[in-house]
């Protein structure tokens, strides 16, 4: 039995290291122009094997998705020590660092080359929902009121639209696009009260 | 020739029709509900000549896709007539309007239920370069500054998740959720503004 569970072991560090490989080849090819003989080759596994643990080219990368998915997230925690406002200017510090390192990766699953596929756009979908709910949490008032709610849903889509922009020409330093970033919010929270008290206004006049 | 040409024009209308039928459709059912034979059955037709017109459901459904964006591109243009600020106020009311009747086939196209298909996603990504350029023409010293040229980009990726969020529950008025658009995007380009100028200040001191 001892054995048997070192076997299972081994077989999942396997697993994750070829996960792990995935994730650097996705990060510099597009998943069109990278073919189950290139992954087997970088891995020095048989195509049989790769099959055999993940059942296809979009099996494996729907793996690997998921696992960037978890390392932006968990990068873009930021320290829980720091107060909350500055944590939250360090993990988007963090994710941009991510998406530069990982920019041809994060730039497919975001423009769709295969990035539509229903299971992907779910774990995406589950990035986003993260990055609101901290959000929320990090700045007091937000989640009760239905307009500042959608600017901070709202700014989550702004920053995948900017970083992907960034990621053409980095025209900006990233510490330049962090700030511009966590002005923007403090903007469209503020916009959201601007507009809520002005229909307010118009209902009771 | 006279015979042929009116030929050729009527099949080009029954197209046309059959589209705009398309985009009643997917505005109400998501594309993988929807089968050949709804179409078939909802336009009087055979299957085999929706099969001569578009090839297939996903070339009939990218027609779809294509004639919605020009509708969205004409529609939400605004009145020439009006000051440009004014205009790009018209232009998002009419674009939320549009969202809102065809709200089924806009999270279908934005939340990529379809599959991966990358021509679905150069028209999405055409909406969006039009959008940017409107307002770049509309406000006069953002094309020239990287920072503010990213703000438009990011800005019209918060309208699309803004949108999204806002077909969910609807939570917002329609007019109140303009003006927070339009907040936004002046808090937007604002805090571009501000990032320059401490990146500036930090590059001198």
């Amino acid at each position: 039995m001892a054995t048997a569970r070192r076997h299972r072991l081994s077989l999942d560090v396997r697993r994750d290291q070829l996960i792990r490989l995935g994730v650097d080849i996705f990060s510099e090819r597009p998943f069109d122009e990278v073919s189950i003989d290139d992954i087997a080759a970088a891995a020095g596994i048989s195509k049989g094997l790769l099959y055999h643990y993940f059942g296809s080219k979009r099996g494996f990368y729907v793996e690997v998705v998921r696992w960037a998915a978890g390392e932006l997230e968990a990068v873009a925690e930021g320290d829980e020590a720091l107060p909350v406002l500055e944590r939250l200017g360090q993990g988007l510090d963090r994710y941009l660092e991510y998406v530069e390192t990982h920019a041809r990766g994060y730039a497919t699953v975001l423009r769709a080359g295969i990035g539509s596929d229903a299971e992907v756009a779910a774990i995406v979908e589950g990035v986003r929902q993260t990055m609101v709910a901290r959000v929320l949490e990090a700045v007091p008032g937000l989640a009760g009121d239905p307009g500042r709610r959608l600017a901070v849903r709202g700014w989550v889509g702004f920053v995948e639209a900017a970083s992907l922009d960034w990621l053409d020409d980095r025209a900006l330093g990233r510490e330049q696009l962090r700030d511009q970033l966590m002005a923007t919010l403090t903007g469209a929270v503020a916009a959201a009260a601007e507009a809520t008290a002005a229909a307010r206004q118009a209902t009771q006049s």
